[in-house]
Order: C-alpha cells, then sequence, then structure tokens
C-alpha cells in the first residue's frame, strides 16, 4: 500500500502525506500551498478531493487481498468551509466492504492555530479488481 | 472571469488552459503530464475533478453579474474509462441557472489519437455570493 | 423487463408507468397525486427520485442479457424546481455500460399546461448481477 | 415540524412515522410492506431515499427558526444491503449548518431479528427558505 502510494505521483506533486493507515482507515495530510489554490487563495476543491479520494481508496484497500487493485468508481464531496489553514488532514473509513464493491466515507478538516474545523465530507464508490474478476 | 481563472494557482501549476467560454458553457484542457497521475500512471480522479470543477465554476459565472462570485457546495462524479491520453478536455454547461444556486453538468472527454473518449461526469451544484446575499 | 417492472409494486402503488423502452433508453410516467407530497404539496423528492431510478436501472437491463439482473448501487439527484403539474415523466439513459458497473443519466420533466420543465436530474451507478459474477 | 411532517401526504401513505427528534437529529421509522418494494421484494430504493431524505430535512429544520423552511437541493445515497426486514430506522443528523445551506448525513438500518444492518447511507444538501432571503 505505502508502494502504491508512492507510485501516485500527484501526491508527491502536492506534498501529500499518508500519515495514518490502519484496518478499513487512512489519514492523508497536506500542508497549504499557494500554488494549489483557487481564486480566493483557498486550496482548489479539486486538490481537497484529491487527498481524501486517495485516502478512501487506501482505506479499501486496507481489507482487500495484497493481488487485489481498487479503483474510483465516483464520489460525491460537500464543501462545508473554506479550505485554509496550515494544513488539511484527509480522514477516511470503510462503510461497508463488499467482495467487488467497497463504500467509503471521508472528512477533510483544517487544522488552524491549533484547532480542527470540517471543510468537506465525502461519500465514495470504490471497485475491487482481483485476478479473479478481472 | 478570465482574470479569476488566472488567479486560480492549481490550474497554472498543473497546466491547464481554458480553451472556450460561451454563455452557460466553459471548456478547460490539460495535457496529460506523469507528476499528476495515480498508482496506475492514468490522470489521478482528483486532477480530473479539480479541471471539470473550474469548468463547471465559470459556466455558472457565465450567467452571474460581474459583481457576483461564485463557490462550490458539493459535486458528484462518475468515473467511467482510465485517464490516459494526449490530453483531457472538460465541458461544462449550466443545467438551471437560479438566483442563489446554479446546478451544472460536465463531462471530461481524453483526446487518443485524434479520438475524444468519455472518461468522467459530474454534476455540481455552485452558490452564487451577491453583495445582497452575503 | 416488463414483467420485473410489473414487479416492481411500488411503481403500481404510485401508479407510475413505463411509456418507452429502447436500446439504452427509458421512460416513466407518474400522474400527480396528493397523497404523494411534500409539505407544500409538491410531489416528495423520493417519488421523483423512484421513477427516475427505476427509469435509470432498466435503461441499464436493456443494455443486459436475459439471464442478468441489474442493482442500484448508488445516485445523486438535484431537484432544480418544484415538482408540480399534471404528471411527471422520467427518461433516462445509459452513458456507460460496462461488464460489471453502468452508469446512467436521468432526468425528470414535469408536464404543465402542455410544457415540460426539468424538475430534477440524476446520475446513477447500477451493477449487473450475472450467473458468472453473482 | 411534527405539523409538517403530517402534511408530507408521502409519510402517511407509505405507513411512516417520525420516532425521534433532537437539536440537529431526526429519526423516521417505516415498517416493511410488500406493496413499496423492487423487482426482488426489497424496498424500492425511492422509498429508502424518501424516509432518510425527510429525516434530513427535519434534522435541519430542528435548527432553523420557525418563519424558516427547508428544502432539499439534492442528495446522494449509496445502497450497501437489500432493504429486507421487519422495518426501517432512518437517522439523520446535521453536519453543517449554514445560514442559507445545510448539509446532513443519514443513515437507514433495517430491523431483523432484533438485529440492526446499515441498508444505506446519504449526503444531502438543504436550502433554508427564509423570509429575508426568499
Amino acid at each position: 500500500m505505502r508502494s502504491s502510494f508512492a507510485r501516485q505521483t500527484l501526491m508527491q506533486t502536492i506534498g501529500a502525506e499518508m500519515t495514518r493507515v490502519a484496518p478499513g482507515e487512512v489519514e492523508i495530510e497536506l500542508a497549504y500551498r499557494d500554488d494549489l489554490a483557487q481564486q480566493h487563495g483557498y486550496l482548489h476543491a479539486g486538490v481537497v478531493t484529491a487527498i481524501v479520494d486517495s485516502a478512501c481508496g487506501y482505506a479499501a484497500m486496507t481489507l482487500t487481498r495484497a493481488v487485489e487493485d481498487i479503483l474510483t468508481i465516483e464520489y460525491k464531496a460537500n464543501f462545508v468551509a473554506p479550505a485554509t489553514g496550515e494544513k488539511m488532514i484527509a480522514r477516511s473509513r470503510v462503510l461497508r466492504a463488499g467482495r467487488k464493491v467497497t463504500v467509503c466515507a471521508g472528512d477533510v478538516f483544517a487544522l488552524r492555530d491549533g484547532e480542527e474545523k470540517l471543510i468537506a465530507t465525502m461519500l465514495a464508490t470504490m471497485m475491487t479488481l482481483s485476478p479473479e474478476n478481472g
């Protein structure tokens, strides 16, 4: 899983780090950078989405076999506060792991002056690719 | 609008360009780059999402007054084929423009060997911020 | 497909009819009834969702083999105008048919005084259940 | 709120009851009925959606002023297990209450032989209609 994350070149490009892995749960952090912003200087929704999507995908992967891979079928995200602060912390968890489809939830918090504030929440559907089902 | 797009530093960082603007419609293109990929070398879903989210937001903005601004409330995206090819083209259109809430649809196509293939589709809800309603 | 629709007892309970079937496309109509309303007398979002979900599922089914069945994995719907009028017409189409996952789009129009008005739009993900993949 | 729920004629038609109201939280129950089913005899996704949408809307309403009303802008729901059992329990909570937009999450559990099982989860966006903002 760590090697898969290392191959996600986007994560390196934006400076995201996988800071916690547990069965069904993953945390990814991203320091604020002003070259990843939208027009008001907040982190772009696409960047916020990228880290929580990766967190959801790897949370799903913690519950699969080593020979299997995970692809994002779809997700929905709500943006509830501006993505501003020293860093963003995406935390995801598996809601239901199926043989073919896994559903994950993820939240993104902005850390500002030592306090975490919810900025976005995601519901994502992942597909398991296994040698048997292609 | 062009100046707002120019302030979206993420768009410059990833090399996205706004290639078409019409009332209720915007097109954004992104050349493939291997530093924006997920673990299989396809463009990361977050990057695909970023260009179609921006395309949706600016499509909404074409129908607002100059004093108003647009924020993404939420979106949902389906990923239907791998994001691979020479470049990605995000095309968005306003489905329904309201005074406070605008709903947009967007598609992303991958250009490969001169052919366009649908890789993702989005449904997005935008909020209009005006001097009157804050 | 018609027999599957006939087994959807909810469709009979609310009075919905399948009015058109074509490869990858299905239309379902529902006459307005004041016992299916929300607090303002508009059709409840759940009812609007039910007919467009069924339309999406059967649109997907038009492209599967007879031995296969379709289940809704997830959907997202936007409600853009009040569901009021003589009847509602849900029209769905397959955006991308996969072996295991099919993505559909659906719109719901309200017919008022002979004119159709868009009231809701859906993006849905369907799973194909086949004898091979369970 | 109870009177608003009583005006939702769909809730009476399907036999849904509001069983719990607390600040930012609402619970709605629905006994299984075979006239609300899809083709396999499970409750139709539209019915499951209807009760959790209403639960989300009323959860939002617990945090608004009496002069304000709530409308569903959009929602997304994942269906993770068949909707079968003696009854369904929809539980919703406000994730973030804004002046104009409120985001809610809702889960639906099926009660079978005394045990609750998650069958669906929703993320919903609600709009507050107030005398000031129309």
